[in-house]
């Protein structure tokens, strides 16, 4: 008899969920809900449109989470025709740090009429950077008073992370931090509506609120020190009570299972995050391999056995990713999303004629073109760095270099360049953590890119000199919260016992494989030198050109 | 009784007469020649199409400058309804250096039916490229040998100038350098089509062949290190009679008056270069005001009282561009065109359907949106060396550089930061001669660019923190090439007796205007010393990023 589990991934536009055989992986059915209240950036939904955001605000509407479950696990059952008492289990993964504050029930604030008009009662989504002068006082306060946990983030706590939205809601609207009973990940709120009990998965803790599993969180007297009302914040509305992922949180409720259509009684995985799920859909359970989930952004995870410092990494957490082990995290902040500003605000019409001519888009047109020069013959270098760098330099007020343009340069090669910087900022990355001594022998791709662009691939393993497996699923962070739910389930229910085994059933590499070209491996080795002298030159003097440039504007812009 | 004199200006794609009112400069007609066979980079015209030329080369035909005689001049005699007996003057100017062999009586080497096959027997216009090794090794065996004349052109001989393509001649094509009688600039070679008289114009052969007013020619010994066959290039190919611009090469001889329907007998001045001739065009005659010459490239002239040394200007001839003063020229490789390049290759469909919409060109467009945005706003900054950098660093191989992208980055934003780039390249030149000890205290532009582009001008003030004026005439050259005309005529013809003299009267301002802004100076003033940082960390760096991702880009096309 088959049984299946459900995996519902919750992304930044959209809710999606996915029916999975816990046999052998296949994905059945899939589902798509669109929020309907989507990011809000500028203004909260009508009626309250008259309520403006300021700039660099990002929330969502934790309704839309429930309305997920509503409409996309239903769809997937009646799609595939499968009996919910054949479905053994649900996990759920999340953007994070998502988050937003609730009653002791866990009704959100922004459902409660009077705090409604209350930007801060709603859900800061993971890209709200408005948080920046908390994160600046986190890490200020951490860093004078030599707080232990700082080197594990690579020096500096981020603006998108739990305590700087936490102390934002407090400067800025501190009636509605009284009011919240609880401060929580939303992954973790919507893993409360399914099962009724609150618990906080060890993902989120670790990498976006600065928990260890040896440690704890920090200490009363550092949250003390960034705000007196702040001492006690992780006993008020935290918990210290941090569940491992792979854990089972509970099962569905019976509303919980009208609402989703399953039996209640189901098990619901302990929640997680979309990046760091989808290593074991991507097959990687075990230290050596390193998974880059590549899309808008790029996230590198990489599993070790040990505790290591690498140089400006996003995090390292125990147990965050597959319990026992290490799991470090880093990233790119533009990768899909400067492919995308380039086709957009810089193709010209007959690029985009082409295109049309050819009933493809205008990546199709400048991949094509792109994969007809050679390894170093576009004279151009760039420095990917049009939406900061999040690793190893770690500084959002970096920006985007390009060099070499001629009178005779066209699209298609700085369209290459862009492929190429974004490779050799992968390539940092595996550098700084091969020298903190956490070996990356293989990669494996996954995310929306590796699925649609050859070539890039192609210039990923050429660049890191390291082939590069591509995963056979596109939706690794549902699968992957798939297979959590067969661990919750468990063997006696027809799971498994834990994630390795669910992930030699469940998870399968594609059979496209890039594997480095050694003269092209050669010819880039060159062009990196000089990636690299660029990366230091302009990324690491804090007064240099980058800087200024972006001072003046400021200060042009704020009229002084 | 009112008297005239006809401009005729040599230009890249076709020659123009102007037919000016002596009295007050007044441009009464117009006619421009487009030349039949053009530019010539691919091959020789039809029934020689076959002999393909090799990358880099530009060519063109001589018969096309008789044909501008024979059509334009005609022409603007019949517009402007003017008898032939009231032109008191003829003069030209030309693209420099453009150059050519022919026999002792003038005849180009192309014309005749045995060499007509054969591309060194053709005319070298100015951009002919393919003279770099030989340019290499004047300038190896200049230095090595300590040649006085070398600082004089900043350092370094281009391989566009004279001798260079006189050598190219010589290392290919021995047996066409053997039947070269005379080698000669266009410019003289077309007055002495219509004079009878060969003469050599202090102008060319101070700019383009070495030549000073104090010293002569370079050595023969000089020349015999280069090759012991140029030894005496200078007596057997060319003359050391050169003739101070402002003097009269002779009169029209009867063919050429049938050629031009002028009356034989009309004064003909001595030649003259585009750039040079627009100086007492745009009203400039003294030190003090620099004259900029804005179009696809910027071309920076200026008066000294005294020889000075300049880093890396193109060059400083005495008399060469008004009698009695040591002319300056200073230039800037890419201007117009790197508009034109981005405006070609990189900008998207949205903008181009604006301009259709408003029935204006894209750069309209884009400088209405740029003209927008304050000083430091884009929060860019480039470097303007699409094509190399002319002056001050002096080396074609540097390339263009951007940086600041963010993905908010609009196509305004860097139009505008493209602009400020070359306003700096030209504020880099002004420092340059100001700390040489030749003051910069005004500003003439003239062009095409300053006719249509009124946020480049303001932008040209803000940046360099001085008046720009306009000069009143749109084709400058042809101007002033009339102008000199007048001189060669004299008062006793009713010309002039100088050329200060004709430039009270001839020449005019337009009532346009830019002034700098205080508050717009001083924000560029902190974005010029970034400008700075980057052109000496990517130009002084001989073994910098520029060169290296060149290098690579030559390896591998090279297929090494």
């Amino acid at each position: 008899m088959s049984r299946y589990t459900v995996g519902v991934d919750f992304g930044t536009e959209s809710g999606r969920a996915v029916l999975v055989d816990v046999a052998d992986g296949r994905e059945l059915a899939t589902a798509v809900y669109p929020y309907a209240n989507g990011v809000m950036d500028e203004h909260l939904p009508a009626p309250l449109d008259h309520v403006v955001l300021e700039p660099d605000w990002a929330l969502q509407d934790p309704e839309d989470y429930l309305r997920t479950f509503e409409h996309a696990v239903p769809a997937v059952l009646a799609e595939a025709g499968v009996d919910p008492g054949d479905v053994i289990g649900v996990g759920i993964d999340f953007t994070a740090c998502t988050m937003l504050p609730t009653t002791a029930d866990g009704t959100p604030l922004c459902l409660l009429d009077e705090l409604r008009a209350n930007p801060h009662s709603w859900v800061k989504l993971w890209k709200h950077h408005a948080a920046q002068p908390e994160a600046d006082r986190i890490n200020a306060v951490a860093a004078e008073r030599g707080e232990p946990w700082l080197p594990r983030y690579g020096g500096r706590i981020s603006s998108e992370w739990f305590f700087a939205k936490t102390l934002q809601i407090l400067d800025e609207a501190p009636e509605i931090y009284a009011r919240a009973d609880r401060l929580i990940e939303a992954a973790d709120w919507v893993v409360w509506q399914l099962t009724g009990v609150e618990t906080r998965n060890s993902c989120t803790a670790g990498y976006k609120a600065m928990w260890s599993k040896r440690d704890g969180f920090p200490s009363d007297a550092y949250y003390a020190a960034l705000d007196p009302r702040l001492e006690h914040v992780v006993d008020e509305k935290l918990s210290r009570a941090v569940v491992p992922i792979g854990a089972r949180a509970g099962v569905l409720t019976e509303r919980a299972a009208a609402l989703t259509r399953l039996r209640d009684g189901t098990p619901v995985a302990v929640a997680n995050v979309d990046a760091h799920v989808s290593a074991p859909a991507a097959t990687v359970t075990e230290p050596g391999t390193m998974v880059v989930i590549m899309g808008t952004s790029n996230c590198h995870i990489l599993l070790g056995a040990e505790l290591a410092e690498v140089e400006g990494m996003c995090g390292v957490v125990e147990d965050g990713v597959v319990p026992g082990l290490f799991g470090y995290e880093a990233g790119q902040s533009g990768v899909g999303d400067i492919f995308a500003w380039f086709a957009e605000r810089a193709v010209p019409p007959d690029v985009h004629d082409e295109a049309r001519r050819l009933g493809i888009d205008v990546h199709g047109v400048l991949e094509h073109d792109a994969a007809r020069l050679r390894p170093g013959e576009t004279g151009l270098l760039a420095l990917d760095w049009w939406n900061g760098n999040r690793s190893v330099l770690v500084d959002a007020e970096l920006s985007g270099l390009l060099v070499g343009m001629t009178l005779a340069t066209r699209p298609p090669e700085i369209y290459r360049a862009l492929l190429e910087a974004t490779a050799f900022g992968t390539r940092v990355i595996v550098d700084a953590f091969e020298s903190a001594g956490v070996p990356v022998e293989s990669i494996v791709a996954c995310g929306g890119l590796p699925q649609r662009n050859e070539l890039l691939m192609q210039i990923y393993a050429d660049v890191t000199g390291r082939e590069f497996a591509v995963a056979a699923s596109a939706q690794t962070p549902a699968l992957g919260a798939a297979m959590f739910a067969a661990v919750a389930a468990g063997p006696e229910l027809g799971g498994y016992a834990t994630i390795e085994e669910a992930r030699h059933r469940m998870a399968h590499l594609s059979g496209r494989r890039f594997a480095p070209v050694a003269a092209h491996h050669a010819v880039y080795t060159d062009l990196y030198r000089d990636y690299v002298r660029l990366h230091d030159l302009f990324g690491r003097d804090a007064d240099g050109v980058m800087k200024n440039v972006r001072r003046i504007r400021e200060r042009v812009q704020g009229g002084l």
